[in-house]
């Protein structure tokens, strides 16, 4: 059988996914860049007056390193897992390299990798705040310092980096880093029997074992999976001699589930706790289980999978009901404007998915992936790159945002940046790696699991060219290259929002093979002649509702186009959003009767959906609760933009469910 | 003209009140002194295993007393306005000794009064925190002290119970509480030019000004009414010289609106910040008003209660909207789950519509007041008189406010204590003293504006019998004499609800006055012969819609009956509440299409409605987000009840608005 490359090289060529990138490396990693590294006059006047200001904001970010490195003199400043945000933009950058030459870029991450390597301890050991302030408390305060989180990251854009430029001195970087944690770390007597209060180590790990072929890696990412809640009192004896005197450490503001430590990870059953931190737990568990075959690892990764999707995601792929601890709470409870729904956490489950394609390839983890690609993780990041949502929600006004405290999480515009900045270079590293969110292989199968136009050379001489105006146009176009001599298997994905109508042909022949699991599986016998797979998806307009479990949703509808969730923004509709009612026979022949069209001045280019309603008008003498009337509606029309785009126009209300 | 007492004597006969009022001498008031004595086991065993423990919420609350009076030592315990708790007590003892005997109470009361005057320091002051653990900070962080707010209480107390027993200690006592605040605050120079955090004081001080006659009581008060927000920095500049060492005095989590000190009180057009302190000013600037004629006071007070009622009350009259800083946030933002809802804010509703009837008796004003009694306030207190809510949602799930933070402080059950004990005790002189809510009398004329029966003696041998099953029953009867051997003007409420549809007769004769302002104003010649008065309201089920402006209920329906608003519970109803659809027919139509019956056996004997309703059942291989389908929806009826009387059974789901 034939061997095929897992890690094909893949040229994205679609449209829509080059415009991100390329506003990756033009201006989201300056931005970013400059933001952390004190420079941000370069890119932003600080004018208060313009809304534009950075007080409170400093990242101070690089500012650290050179500290730790010895090369100034000063206190840390920031969170404590400040360092990690440079190493999500080492790693967005390490993915930016890959498909845009840029010297200046690749200078300056080749200048901090030095400047990393001389601030790295001794021992391996790399955290800011412990190396400047707080050395004697180094893994000592694990439910809340961030030590292995900080040096995971790190771990991950070494990995990168070296993969994408051969830079060895990261990857050195990281190998010590990891040998200084499994010096300190795992079941043997005298090292520490914990885990970190927030997960991460767990997915770099075994990304430095795959890069490294060091097994101990593979091994201490198992140790740290499985010990999770092993001893659900750990970060409480870690404080049996009292506090460290640093405030950030201190805290103990959430319970135990917060954490995920109130019971074994492979014993838990629903997603509970901070949203983020379940979902790169399940990430690493997932990688974990199939280098190992650990099952056990598998089955608890899978069935908090089918929890957060089937029970507790947003229609556009959020997770996160609550603000408080940024957390799940219980199933079907989803509400739209209280919610917090992440960026970071729709970044994890994207991850998530792709390490369960690599397990096996069900159809439901390649349209989650698609889910989040094309609607809660890109919602993030503003169309100009430089602002950005923590905070996702589904039903937003700014004037409740403003004054009902509930809601002050709730921001109607994006910020340009955040004290604790997880999201916006996490959002960078997703878009920047999204060529490998593509294609998974298993054994001499192909699965094409994403419809973003590109070119992949598998080696072999085996290339895949796909074609495309996706997510806008369902026709999508492969030409399938096998110049081997051996025959392999080429796996499309059938959407299951469209799994009741495509059309999918092979050279010209309508192809007849069952969809199984989400995937059409076609023979690819070695030759010289290109074979051409032409699929037509399903794009109607199509009117969404919840499932009657969700009390919120009720009467309400959601309309989605392909991958794409629409939302209602004050920007194109006159009236109060939830004023609009839309009529039973629009819910259920959406298609026909509401109008699709592209417009490409509007929003960067994007199709939008006119839909046909009714409003109630206002009416200033209406009493505050009266007798139903049969009250007067208006027909209306009401304009709807994809979600991912809200909140690039004026200040206003947008709700994606509609009444 | 005749000179009519303001102030009859009134003997409630209602059975839905008598039940209320013996809970009250027969349960409440001993359960409570019980809590604030630390004789607890005498009411209920501390018991964690039933849910019944004390531990945390242990009063204290004489014992405070006792150390201030230098009959045991100790540290003060719980909050710093803890003493007013025992303050109102002792004003709903006052007002439940007017209508009920009882020796044990009396001397019991009697016994407090005396030792509450040994406790007392010399200069009059009496704030039990402040004399025995910070002597040193004595007015001098108002923000949080709720000194003027304990005196406050403590001086309404004294003028209830004097009134009532002719007890002169315990007036003595509040006047010469009321001469050290006088000592102390005041525009002259060296005194205070400063409010208290919390307003009370202001409600205190004009009742016992009427009680007394003494005219610096009342213009103390109408200092505080303008004194606040003159000087918006008044609680920064206390801070001026560093915090007090004592927590609970030093927070400053909230903003100047939270303490209506923002703006000068007469400049205020909306209600902001904390709703119990808003009606609370609002319910003192409304007596002060009347008694010394300062329109400013009144022009302000009127338009805080339009906004309040208008814009910002919950159709069973609650008020606050948020529970971060029990407030008020935008006008129609009216969230049914996350609400507050505070009952002592229902309480002070009543007291504020009293207050303005008193000025002008608009028929607004007897509305709002009959909703309070009738839904919000006793709401609060559960059917057996010893479990107390503090938060009254409209919608409620014990799964929800058991695991989404952001409805933890939403009990479905009500409470045995609060360590912030405010409300139980707040319901309690509400219900002792609804004698006191029904007649309000302007020159020579009568407003009868409660339809609770009683009867009352006005003195000058008019007296007026109410006699009725109200609420279930919508038939009033009035026996109105006159022999005071001149001319008076009875005046019958004829409440909003019921505009549109009543039957007034005056002995046999329809009567077809016009209705003003809410009211039908009869002429009662002098004479031997009693008028019969009778009055039929409209007690067709109503389906009640909110303006189209209220976000939250669009599409949504409450069911009334009289004042009442209904709700539906789980213990009546098998299915999820949401998945009910209450058919546009039955909306439309409601009265033709219910059943209202009284069900005695019920609740403790209460009005039920039923209604046809289209269920939607579940399908537990219904995905959570799929296209919307014509749904099968099976025909079901609803079954509400009282919304004051919900929560009085098994834990479950409640809702007032139905999809």
């Amino acid at each position: 059988m034939i061997s095929l490359n897992t890690s094909p090289t893949v040229d994205i060529t679609s449209g829509f996914w080059r415009n991100y990138r390329n506003l990756v490396v033009d201006k989201v990693l300056p931005y970013q860049w400059a933001v952390m590294a004190d420079e941000q006059s370069a890119v932003l006047p600080d004018d208060p007056s313009s809304g534009n200001s950075f007080e409170g904001n400093e990242g101070h970010t690089l500012r650290n390193i050179e500290i730790a490195a010895g090369l100034v003199e000063g206190h840390h400043t920031g969170y404590q897992f400040q360092d990690s945000d440079l190493y999500k933009w080492l790693e967005a950058a390490a993915y930016a390299l890959a498909y845009r030459h840029d010297d200046h870029l690749r200078e300056t991450a080749d200048r901090l990798v030095d400047l990393i390597a001389k601030a790295q301890a001794p021992d391996g050991y790399l955290v800011t705040l412990f190396q400047i302030d707080w050395p004697q408390e180094r893994f000592k305060r694990l439910r809340q310092s961030h030590e292995l989180y900080t040096m995971g990251h790190y771990i991950e854009a070494a990995v990168a980096y070296y993969e994408v430029t051969g830079n060895t001195t990261a990857l050195n970087v990281a190998c010590r880093m990891a040998d200084c944690i499994d010096a300190n770390f795992g079941d043997e007597e005298g090292k520490i029997h914990g885990v970190d209060g927030h997960p991460e180590i767990e997915v770099a790990l075994p990304r430095l074992y795959e890069a490294t072929g060091e097994r101990r890696y593979l091994d201490l990412a198992r140790f740290f999976l499985h010990e999770r809640g092993r001893n659900p009192d750990f970060f409480d004896e870690q404080f049996g001699d009292g506090g460290s005197g640093c405030h950030m450490l201190d805290v103990d503001e959430f319970a135990r589930k917060y954490y995920q430590i109130d019971r074994p990870f492979t014993g838990q059953t629903t997603a509970e706790g901070h949203a983020v931190r379940v979902v790169y737990l399940c990430e690493g568990a997932a990688h974990v289980a199939r280098l190992t075959g650990d099952e056990e690892l598998r089955e608890a990764a899978e069935r908090l999978w089918r929890n957060i999707v089937r029970q507790r995601m947003y229609i556009t792929g959020q997770v996160g009901s609550t603000h408080e601890g940024e957390a799940f709470t219980a199933d079907y409870d989803l509400p739209n404007d209280t919610m917090y729904g992440e960026s970071c956490a729709s970044v994890g489950m994207a991850m998530f998915a792709r390490r369960l394609l690599e397990i096996e390839p069900h159809g439901e983890y390649a349209d989650v992936l698609e889910k989040q690609l094309f609607n809660g993780a890109i919602s993030g990041m503003s169309l100009d790159g430089s602002h950005f949502y923590y905070v996702n929600p589904l039903e937003a006004d700014p004037v409740l945002s403003a004054r009902n405290p509930d809601k002050k999480h709730v921001l109607t515009h994006r910020a340009e940046w955040f004290g604790c900045s997880c999201c916006p270079a996490n959002i960078a590293r997703l878009v920047a790696s999204v060529d490998r969110y593509l294609y998974t292989v298993h054994g001499d199968t192909i699965y094409a699991h994403q419809f973003i136009a590109n070119t992949a050379d598998f080696g072999h001489g085996i290339g895949i060219e796909q074609r495309g105006d996706y997510p806008w146009d369902g026709h999508i176009e492969y030409t399938v290259r096998n110049l081997s001599g051996e025959p392999f298997r080429f796996a499309v994905h059938i959407p299951e929002w469209s799994a009741n109508d495509y059309k999918l042909t092979v050279d010209g022949k309508a192809c007849d093979k069952p969809v199984e699991d989400g995937f059409v599986v076609i023979e690819i016998a070695p030759g010289h002649e290109d074979r051409i797979v032409r699929l037509d998806l399903d794009m109607r307009v199509k009117a969404m509702e919840a499932s009657s479990r969700v009390r919120v949703d009720a009467g309400k509808v959601a309309f989605m186009r392909g991958p794409v969730v629409f939302c209602a923004e004050a920007a194109d509709n006159a009236e109060d959003l939830w004023r609009y009612h839309v009529p039973r026979e629009v819910r259920l022949d959406a298609d026909a009767r509401t109008e699709a069209a592209y417009e490409s001045g509007l929003l960067g280019g994007v199709e939008t959906i006119t839909v046909p309603a009714r409003v109630r008008g206002d009416d200033e003498a209406e009493p505050l609760y009266h007798e139903v009337e049969d009250a007067r509606m208006d027909e209306a029309t009401l304009k709807l933009v994809p979600y991912y785009a809200w909140a690039n126009r004026e200040d206003g209300q947008m709700s994606v469910w509609l009444n």
